[in-house]
C-alpha cells in the first residue's frame, strides 16, 4: 500500500488563511470500490472560491467538513479505474482535492480532449472552469454590446484578464482595476485592455470618470467592496452587473454591509445577477469552440502562473487575497 | 383670466416632508402656446416616488427644481385646447401637477381608453401606471412560474395589492408582508393571498419560516431595509427579485448602508433588476388586455382610497410613508 500526501482542514480560518488552519499528512492512498477511479494530480487550481469552502458562510455548494480533504480544481491522470469511462491514462480535469492522489466516481470530473500544441496547465487553466466563467458570465449575464463600456475588476487575474479580452473581441471599450503598475502595464499593453486603474495608488472614481466618459454599461464585479461602489456610481441606465466573486469581502470577520449603492439598482434600472460557473455546464460546449477558436487566432492570451508542490499550497493560496499572481494561478503538485 | 391653486416646491425634504417644504400659492391659469393644450385636475395620484422628485437624490428623472410646481400622476379632462390630438372633453392621464389645472404638450399624457362601468378613480389606478409597475415587474423581472412562492412587501399598498392577485393568477403561493392586521386580512381575506405578515408586530423572518417552507423564488421588493434582508436570506438559488421601490429609505437623511445580504446574491445566483414603469410604455397594450379581463373577470379586485381636497395633499403624502393608506392612494382635486 502506497503513501500519499494529502490537505486536510483542520480550523475553520477566522480572517486571512493561516498555517495551522488545514494540515498535510501522510495516509494511505485509498483503494477503489465499483465505479471509483483514481487520479494521480497534476495541477491544483488554486481559486478565490477556496477561502469559501473552508468557511461555513452561506454558500453555493457545501462546506469542506472539518477533517476532510480540501477540495480543488484539479487536472490529473488516471492511474487506476473501475469505472469504464475513465481508462487509465486519461486526462481529467474537475473537482477532486488538495492532494497526491484522489478518488473519483466521475461526477465532477470530466476528460479533457486532445489540443495538440497547447501546454497541459494552459489548456486546464483556460477550458475547465476560468474560460467558461469568463465567457458565461460576461456574455450571457453581460450581454455586452459593440461600443459599449466594459468594466471589469482583478483585471489581471484568471477570470478578469480573459473578460476584458473577450469583451475587446466582442467591440466593447474595456477599463480593468488591478493592483499593480505591472499588471496595470500587461492588461493594457499584451492584453490590448483601453484602460487600467492602479487601485492601490489611484483614485478609482476619479480614473474612471476619465476613462468612461459615456458611463459603464457592464460591470464585471469580482472583487466587491469600495470599489465596486464607485464603479457602481457611474453605471449607466440598463446596465449590467454580472456578480462572478467578492474576494474582497471573503476574509472579513463581520459580514460586510451592502454597497451604499444600493438605490441605484433601482433608479437606473441595472441588472444585478449572481452566477457560478457550474450553472452553466451542460452549455460548455459552446464557450470551449469560441475560446478554443479565439486561442488560435492569438485573439486570446492566456498566462499561467505556475507554482510547485502541494507543501506550499496554503502559502500559495494566500497570494490570491494579497495579489501576488498575475494570471491563473496553478500549484504542480506531480509531473504531467 | 381665472386663478388656480398649486403645490410649488420650497425646500428639499430633509428625513419627512414637512408642511413648509411645499406651499399652496394661488396664481393665474397658464394660457396657452400652439400644440398645448390645459387639463383640468381630477384626481391626483399619490405614490412613494413623489418623496423622491422633491429630493435631489440620484434618481430616474430629474427632480424638481425649487420653485416648481410639484409633478404627480394625473387623471383630468382636457378644458381647453391648441392641440388636435386632445379635445375639450377628453379624459387624459399621465404625468401633470400638483394644481388644480396644468399645461401639457401630450408628451406624458395619454387619453384615458373609455372604460363602460369602470369608475374613474378605479381606471385611473389600475391603468394608469400602478397596474403595469406591478405586470411587467412581476411577470417580465419576476418571471413567476407555477407552484413557485412568491413574497410582496408593501403588500396591502397600490402596486403590492395587484402584484400578490397576479402572482395568484399565474399559480404562484404569495405570501404579503404588510403594516397592520386589517391589511394583513383584507390581503388573505379579499385577495387570496396565501399567508400575510404583520411587520409591525411579528417576527417576520420567522413567520416568513413557517409560511414559505419552500423559499423565496420571487421577492417583488417594495420597501427596502431589514424586511428586505429577511426576505433575501430565505430566497432560493436562481430566485429573482424585481426592485420597484425602497419606501422604508426614501426619508433618511443619510445613505443607508445596503443590504448585508449582498453576498447571497452571489451564492445563490440571485438575480436582482431595478426597473421604472415608464421603461414599459412602449409594451402598454398587452397590459391593459390582460389587466381588463382579470378585472372582468372578478378575479382581479383594485381598492381605491380617495381623499378629497388639493389642500390635503402634503398631508395625504404623508400617509404613504406611516402606512396610513390600503390599496391606491388618490386625492380628488376636482369633480369627475
Amino acid at each position: 500500500m502506497t503513501t500519499m500526501r494529502s490537505w486536510r482542514l483542520r480550523h475553520r480560518p477566522v480572517g486571512d488563511i493561516k498555517d495551522s488552519d488545514l494540515e498535510l499528512v501522510s495516509e494511505p492512498v485509498p483503494s477503489l470500490a465499483d465505479g471509483e477511479f483514481l487520479v494521480r494530480t497534476v495541477y491544483l487550481s488554486l481559486d478565490p472560491t477556496n477561502r469559501i469552502w473552508m468557511s461555513d458562510m452561506d454558500q453555493y455548494m457545501p462546506p469542506v467538513e472539518i477533517g476532510d480533504i480540501m477540495r480543488g480544481g484539479v487536472a490529473g491522470v488516471v492511474v487506476e479505474s473501475r469505472n469504464p469511462r475513465f481508462k487509465v491514462g486519461d486526462t481529467v480535469s474537475g473537482l477532486g482535492g488538495w492532494a497526491d492522489y484522489f478518488v473519483s466516481d466521475g461526477s465532477m470530473l470530466s476528460p479533457m480532449p486532445p489540443a495538440p500544441g497547447v501546454p497541459l496547465a494552459v489548456q486546464f487553466g483556460l477550458f475547465s472552469l476560468i474560460g467558461p466563467t469568463a465567457y458565461f458570465g460576461l456574455l450571457d449575464i453581460g450581454q455586452p454590446k459593440p461600443g459599449e463600456t466594459v468594466v471589469v475588476s482583478a483585471a489581471a487575474g484568471a477570470v478578469g484578464s480573459l473578460v476584458g479580452q473577450i469583451a475587446k473581441i466582442k467591440g466593447c471599450r474595456v477599463i480593468g482595476i488591478a493592483g499593480s503598475d505591472g499588471k496595470c502595464r500587461w492588461i493594457t499593453e499584451e492584453l490590448g485592455f483601453d484602460g487600467a486603474i492602479n487601485y492601490k495608488r489611484e483614485n478609482v472614481g476619479a480614473r474612471l470618470d476619465e476613462l468612461c466618459p459615456n458611463g459603464i454599461d457592464v460591470n464585471f464585479e469580482n472583487v466587491g467592496g469600495e470599489i465596486m461602489e464607485a464603479v457602481m456610481q457611474r453605471m449607466n441606465n440598463y446596465s449590467r452587473m454580472p456578480l462572478c466573486g467578492l474576494i474582497s469581502t471573503y476574509n472579513d470577520t463581520e459580514p460586510a454591509p451592502g454597497p451604499r449603492t444600493w438605490p441605484l439598482i433601482l433608479m437606473r434600472r441595472i441588472k444585478v445577477q449572481g452566477f457560478i460557473v457550474l450553472d452553466f455546464l451542460p452549455r460548455i460546449a459552446e464557450c470551449i469552440a469560441d475560446l478554443g477558436k479565439w486561442l488560435a487566432q492569438g485573439r486570446l492570451k492566456v498566462r499561467v502562473d505556475v507554482r510547485h508542490g502541494l507543501e506550499n499550497a496554503i502559502a500559495t493560496v494566500r497570494e490570491l487575497y494579497s495579489g501576488g499572481n498575475t494570471g491563473k494561478l496553478l500549484l504542480q503538485v506531480g509531473p504531467e
